[in-house]
C-alpha cells in the first residue's frame, strides 16, 4: 500500500528494517539526495578507512604493503566482495580499471570466442557503451548494429543468426527500465550469441543473478548505488566456463600467469585474473572496500522491496501533478530510478534546477528527462514524500520558469 | 667530489638546497628508503588533501563537484601539472587510466598513423610494455619485434624500414640505464618510425624534454618518483601535431567532442582529450594533485645534480666492497637508480632481505638484480652513506647467508 500522507511515510520509516543504515552515510543538512544513481553518498566509514590506508599501509609500511596489506590481491578480494551483489561466484569477478576499459576487454574477448562478427547494442544505451562498441568493432573488423531491446525487434535481430555478442544495460540509464536478464540471455544463447551485461545502473539497485541467468560477461561501476566515490574502480565478471578460453586484448602484467617471473612473453593467468591489466589505484580501492563492507550487511531483498515502494510513491505523486513518466509501471521492469518528462519542451532542465534550489537533488539527461534515483540504504519514505511535494509545488506554481533556473552551458 | 666520510655527507646535507623538501614527506623512523623508484613516499600534505576531497567535495557537495570542484576537467588540469615535469605543453598531457591502458592507446594510435606494421620494442623492457605491445599487435595484425636499444642493433633494425612504432623505456627498470631521448627519437624519425616513450622510471627522476626531443607519444606512472600513491593514475602525452589525426581505440565518452550531447556516434574531441575514455578515480586524483603540488616547487636541475651525486656515492662504495653494477658509470646514461649484482648465484635476494632487516629498503628483480632508487626530495647524503655501509657489512660479514633471509614465494 502506497502511503497517502506524510504521516504514513514517517510511520513506514519507523518500522523500516533498513533505517539504521542511514546513520552510516554522510548526508548534507536540508538535502533530499535523489542522485545516488549518479554518485552515491559518502559512507561514514570511508574517510577513516582511506586515511588508514594512506597513513599506515602507504606512509608507514610502504612497499611491503603489496604483500602484507593485500594490495596485490585487491582486484580479486574486492571482486569477491562485489560477487554476492551480482549473483556471481567469488572467483568470477575482479575489480579494476573503468567501465569503458572493461567493456572493451569483454567485447573483444567475446568477439574472439565467436565465428560471427556483429556486435548488437541498444539504440539508446549510455554513450560510452555505444562508443566502446564502435571502437572494439573498428579494431576487430566487426560490425556494430543497434536495436530497441525492449520490443520485438531484439528477437527478430537475433534470428538473423549473425550476432556474435549482445551488449545491453541491465537497467536503462535514462528511463530506468529493468531488462529480463535470464530471459534475454537465454534468447541470445538460443541464437548463438554471447551476452555482455552492463550493470552500472543495477548493481546495488536491484537483485542480480548473473550465474542463474547464465550470463557470459558483465561490467559495472561502483560509484553509483555502491557508494565507492566518484570514478571509483569498475568491476568485471566472466563466467567461469569461459575462463580458459577468454582472450582479452589489454594484456598487462597483472593478467599474466606468473607476473613475478618477468618473462618476455604473455601467458594469461588461469581464471578471471586474466582480465587484469596493470596496477590499480589503491587509495580509491580503500574507499571501495569501505562501501562494500556496508553492502555486505544489507539484505538485497529488503533493498528491492523498499526501492519499489519508494518509486511507487514518487510515481504516484508525480502522476497526481500530471507529470508523465517513461519509467515502467510494472515492478518487474523497473530499476531503482524514476524518469519524468514534462510535456512542455525545455521544462525538464529548469524544473530540476528549481528542485535543487529547494534542496531536492535529482539530475537532467538530454533531451528532456528528469531523473530521480532512490537509494534505500540512506533515503527515508518521508524524504520521498517531501521531494514529491517539492516537485508538485515547483510545477504547479510555475516556479521553474524563473530566469535563474534557465539552462546554460555544460550539464553533468 | 664524492664524499669520502660520513661527516662530509652530513656537511653536504647541511648545504643542500633541496633539504627542506624532506620535511614534506612521511618517512618511517629508522628506515633508509631506497625504493622510491617502485613506490614513492607519502607527502605530508596528501592525507589532508584526500580527506578534504572526500568529506567536502564528495560528502558535502556531491554531484555538483563535477563542475564546482573541477572533477570533470581533472584529467586535463592534472595533465597540465605533469607537463612541466616531462617537457610538454600543458595541453599535450592528460592523466587517467593506468600505464598499460595508455600504452595500448598510444601504440594503436601510432600504428594507425603508419602504413607499416612492425612494433619494435626492447628485449628487456618491463613486462607490461612487452605484453601490451603483444596484445596491440595481435589485435591490429601488426608484428612485434624486439631489439637491444643500447647497442648498434637498434639503428640496424630501424634501417630495415618497416618499423611503424618504436616503444622504449626512457630509463630501464632494472639497470637504470637512461636512453638518449632526442637522439633515438631523431634516428627513428629518420627511418620513418614513430616513438612511444615509457617514462615510468624517469618522470620525476631525470629532466625530460619531450617537446625538445620531438617525441610523438609518451606514457608514465605517477606512483614512483612522483609520489602519488600505489597504483595512482597514469599520464599520457601526445605531441600537439598528432592531435588532429590520432585515433585511439578505447573510445569512451570522456574522449568525445561533445560528451554531454549524448550522441549515438563517437566523434573524438579536439586535442589530447581524445585519449580519455571513462570516469577517473577522483579520490586517487586528489592524492596525485597533492604530490604534483610539491613537485611544482622543486627545481629539476637541482634534483638531477643531487641524484647523480647520490648514485655516484653509492656506486663507489659498492665497488669498494667488490660488488659490481649494471648501472652505467656515465652520467648521461644513468637514471636515478643503481642496480647491483653479486657474482654468487642467488645472493641478490637474501642480501636485499638482510638490508631490509637493517632498515635499508631496496628491492630485488629477477634473476639477480638488487635495485636501489635515489629520490633527492626526501633522501639525505648521510642516508646514502649509511645504506652503503649496511650493504658493505651485510656482504663482508656474510650476514645475508642466514636462513631467515632465504627466498620464499612471491617477490613484489
Amino acid at each position: 500500500m502506497t502511503p497517502a500522507t506524510r504521516a504514513e511515510c514517517v510511520a513506514l520509516d519507523a518500522a523500516d528494517p533498513l533505517a539504521p543504515f542511514r546513520e552510516e552515510f554522510v548526508l548534507p543538512e536540508g538535502v533530499v539526495y535523489l542522485d545516488g544513481n549518479s554518485l552515491g553518498a559518502l559512507p561514514r566509514s570511508t574517510p577513516g578507512r582511506v586515511a588508514d590506508m594512506i597513513e599506515r599501509e602507504w606512509g608507514r609500511d610502504l612497499i611491503r604493503s603489496w604483500n602484507d596489506a593485500g594490495w596485490w590481491d585487491k582486484p580479486r578480494t574486492l571482486g569477491a566482495k562485489v560477487a554476492p551483489l551480482v549473483g556471481a561466484a567469488a572467483d568470477e569477478v575482479v575489480v579494476g580499471d573503468g567501465t569503458s576499459a572493461n567493456l572493451f576487454k569483454t567485447l573483444v574477448a567475446a568477439l574472439r570466442m565467436s565465428d560471427r562478427s556483429v556486435v548488437l547494442g541498444e539504440a539508446g544505451n549510455f554513450p560510452t557503451d555505444l562508443y566502446v562498441a564502435e571502437g572494439a568493432a573498428a579494431l576487430t573488423g566487426a560490425t556494430q548494429r543497434r536495436v530497441d531491446p525492449d520490443g520485438p525487434a531484439l528477437a527478430r535481430d537475433l534470428e538473423r543468426g549473425d550476432v556474435a555478442v549482445l551488449l545491453l544495460s541491465h537497467v536503462d540509464y535514462r528511463s530506468g527500465t529493468l531488462r529480463d536478464m535470464p530471459g534475454i540471455t537465454r534468447l541470445a544463447h538460443e541464437h548463438g550469441a554471447l551476452v555482455v551485461w552492463d550493470l552500472c545502473h543495477s548493481a546495488g539497485a536491484v537483485p542480480i543473478d548473473l550465474s542463474g541467468s547464465g550470463a557470459d560477461f558483465a561490467v559495472g561501476c561502483t560509484y553509483k548505488y555502491l557508494n565507492a566515490g566518484p570514478g571509483a574502480p569498475a568491476f568485471l565478471y566472466a563466467a567461469r566456463r569461459h575462463h580458459a578460453v577468454a582472450d582479452q586484448p589489454l594484456s598487462g602484467w597483472h593478467g599474466h600467469a606468473r607476473p613475478f617471473d618477468f618473462t618476455a612473453d604473455y601467458e594469461p593467468a588461469e581464471g578471471v585474473s586474466r582480465f587484469l591489466s596493470g596496477s590499480q589505484p589503491l587509495v580509491a580501492d580503500a574507499a571501495l572496500e569501505a562501501s562494500l563492507d556496508v553492502w555486505a550487511r544489507a539484505d538485497m531483498g529488503l533493498v528491492r522491496a523498499k526501492s519499489l515502494a519508494m518509486t511507487d510513491l514518487f510515481l504516484e505523486r508525480a502522476a497526481q501533478a500530471g507529470i508523465s513518466s517513461i519509467t515502467p509501471a510494472e515492478h518487474a521492469r523497473r530499476g531503482s530510478q524514476v524518469a519524468l518528462v514534462q510535456p512542455e519542451e525545455g521544462a525538464g532542465y529548469p524544473i530540476v534546477q528549481a528542485l535543487i534550489a529547494r534542496g531536492v537533488i535529482g539530475d537532467f539527461r538530454a533531451p528532456d528527462v528528469m531523473r530521480f534515483g532512490f537509494t534505500p540504504l540512506y533515503l527515508r519514505y518521508a524524504d520521498v514524500w517531501d521531494a514529491a511535494q517539492a516537485l508538485l509545488e515547483v510545477v504547479e506554481t510555475g516556479e521553474w520558469r524563473q530566469e535563474r533556473f534557465a539552462r546554460r552551458g555544460q550539464v553533468t
